[in-house]
């Protein structure tokens, strides 16, 4: 409708099992979109791995490096290897994980929270070490990754025109390392007069996260805390086939899935593509394209409404093409 | 009826806030049983630390030790200083945590399973160190943990007729650690022949504790992972207020509820002390008196069930003693 657009320069990973299907689907939904995207295809995962020994070569980095944003589909037993690594070597240090029920309001009611995970350190530091007894592994908290993931979840909350943000830790038993994770959480709450703040044990947050997810806005958590809750989150808002996420950072964002490549569907065609769908809208919000985020999210969201062209996971029996395509069709009307 | 008990030495920590209620409503309907008690009342809290700066002194260990079981209220923020550490020097080192719904199925069905949780390592080590730039925390794992662990979740599978242990871990990302602990786990299975193992991570058992919570049965795991799934747990049963837990060792047992002092509600008499109770009964089965264990556990389902002198989170109006009073009545008459 007359006004140009960017050519977005996309690092597309489908990586394994239904990973490659969702992208697939995600793909064909971008292409009804009004943008043009420049995908360079990368390898990574499983799959790759056992025909080269390396499970994220180079090349995938240095082309995700390159590009403005990375399409990133699941990958099987390496993404310890691949995802966490890319995380670390792009310093991706935000993972944002929206918690939002789509469709009818289920035995939860109407969910909507976003979980803001610390991305780069925890325990997912690779500090890992065998002992004479066992194993030992360091959970490392930074003040300085402290405080950038707790200064991106008030901004996000005061851009988004959410309330309150949420800190979750276990400061009780982990004094040193989640004491000072409280502290900067406060430090930082300070410059934000108008945003509400709170903070919860990472064990009570389990129970109220079923209990009354509507209590809550925005979390903001360290790594595996937030792998767990927005898990946690999945399950509550229907199903790990609904949940996107975002890794951000300064210079590049990786849009992925929570789910992983679900060995046990794979090959079938009938993964929910929603996750997927989900994550390039995070993409386009990313790339500064909110109308455009708007347009897919509506489409997917008025395809699950109606209930009919719909996977099985969603109460269909539609492939996960056939959902991508019913998607394209409502959003190439939008 | 003419059989001859032993008096059992309890040591009793009624601790701060609902702790010291719930553990006076937990004595009197202890009273309306056939068993007869010897209790040692010993110090330990928040209250008490604001005396004597000390939250949880040697003598209070000592009467631990001295007795045959303990039954353990709830502290306040000294929590970390008082129950961990009694966990450590009684080398208390399992933490069972039955999840069972009483009372009519809520929106998650018949629920019934348990937690069998690692309790003396993992990151409750509290090998925690600041750096230049923030603090670090030590996750331990040892074999000889996870070995004595493994061992009591199969016994214990066994013992009590169930036909299923689930190990949860992080191996994917906690590869030393976790990896031991996975492969531990599945040496252990290997001994019984009988009961099915199987493993999950734990960010996926976070999901699948809210989607199909009754695919569970066993399930061990490490220290703050069981920390987490069980309040979880205690979401999808209704609420901390159902949760009890036994902190067993070689030589001791402390029988405490999974929740805390909550200081909103205390002082007011409302708090439901079912945990309390439901502590009690675990701390009979210790004792070798399983009979009782049931009649103790039958009078509070069937004042549950009805319904109707129950405590507000049970959608009753009755105090925490009308309650404990009920339960004593229906408990003297069977
Ligand atoms: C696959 C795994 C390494 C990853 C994680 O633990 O971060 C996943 O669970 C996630 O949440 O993105
Ligand atoms: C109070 C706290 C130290 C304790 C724990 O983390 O173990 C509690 O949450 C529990 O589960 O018993």
């Amino acid at each position: 409708n007359g006004c140009t657009h960017n050519t977005y320069k996309i690092t597309v990973i489908p990586g394994d099992g239904i990973g490659k299907e969702v992208m697939e689907a995600a793909l064909h939904v971008l292409n009804a979109s009004g943008i043009e995207f420049d995908y360079t295809f990368a390898d990574a995962g499983d799959e790759y791995a056992e025909k080269t020994g390396v499970a994220l070569p180079q090349e995938t980095i240095d082309a995700v490096k390159k590009s403005q944003a990375c399409l990133f589909g699941a990958v099987g037993e390496s993404a310890a290897d691949v995802i966490v690594k890319l995380r670390k070597e792009l310093d991706l240090y935000v993972n944002l994980r929206p918690v939002h029920s789509y469709g009818k309001a289920g035995k939860f009611g109407d969910v909507d929270f976003v979980i803001v995970r610390e991305n780069t350190e925890g325990l997912y530091s690779g500090h890992e070490e065998y002992t004479d007894e066992g194993a030992t592994a360091l959970r490392i908290t930074t003040r300085s990754a402290t405080r950038r993931i707790c200064d991106f979840a008030f901004d996000y909350a005061k851009k988004t025109g959410r309330s309150k943000v949420t800190a979750v830790h276990k400061a009780n038993v982990l004094k040193k390392t989640d004491g000072i994770f409280k502290e900067v959480f406060y430090q930082t709450a300070e410059k934000y007069d108008d945003i509400e703040s709170n903070d919860f044990y990472v064990d009570a947050t389990a129970m109220y996260l079923v209990t009354r997810p509507q209590d809550f806005d925005v979390i903001v958590t360290s790594n595996l805390f937030g792998d767990i809750l927005s898990d946690e989150g999945a399950g509550i808002v229907g199903g790990l086939g609904l949940l996107p996420s975002a890794n951000i950072g300064d210079k590049n964002g990786v849009f992925e899935p929570v789910h992983g490549s679900a060995p046990d569907i794979a090959g079938k065609g009938i993964a929910n593509p929603s996750a997927m769908i989900l994550s390039t809208v995070l993409m386009l919000e990313y790339l500064g394209e909110p109308d455009e985020a708007r347009k897919v999210e509506k489409a997917l969201v008025e395809t699950i409404d109606e209930g009919k062209i719909v996977t099985s996971d969603l109460g269909g029996s539609s492939s996960t093409m056939e959902m991508a395509e019913e998607v394209a069709r409502k959003l190439s009307k939008l």
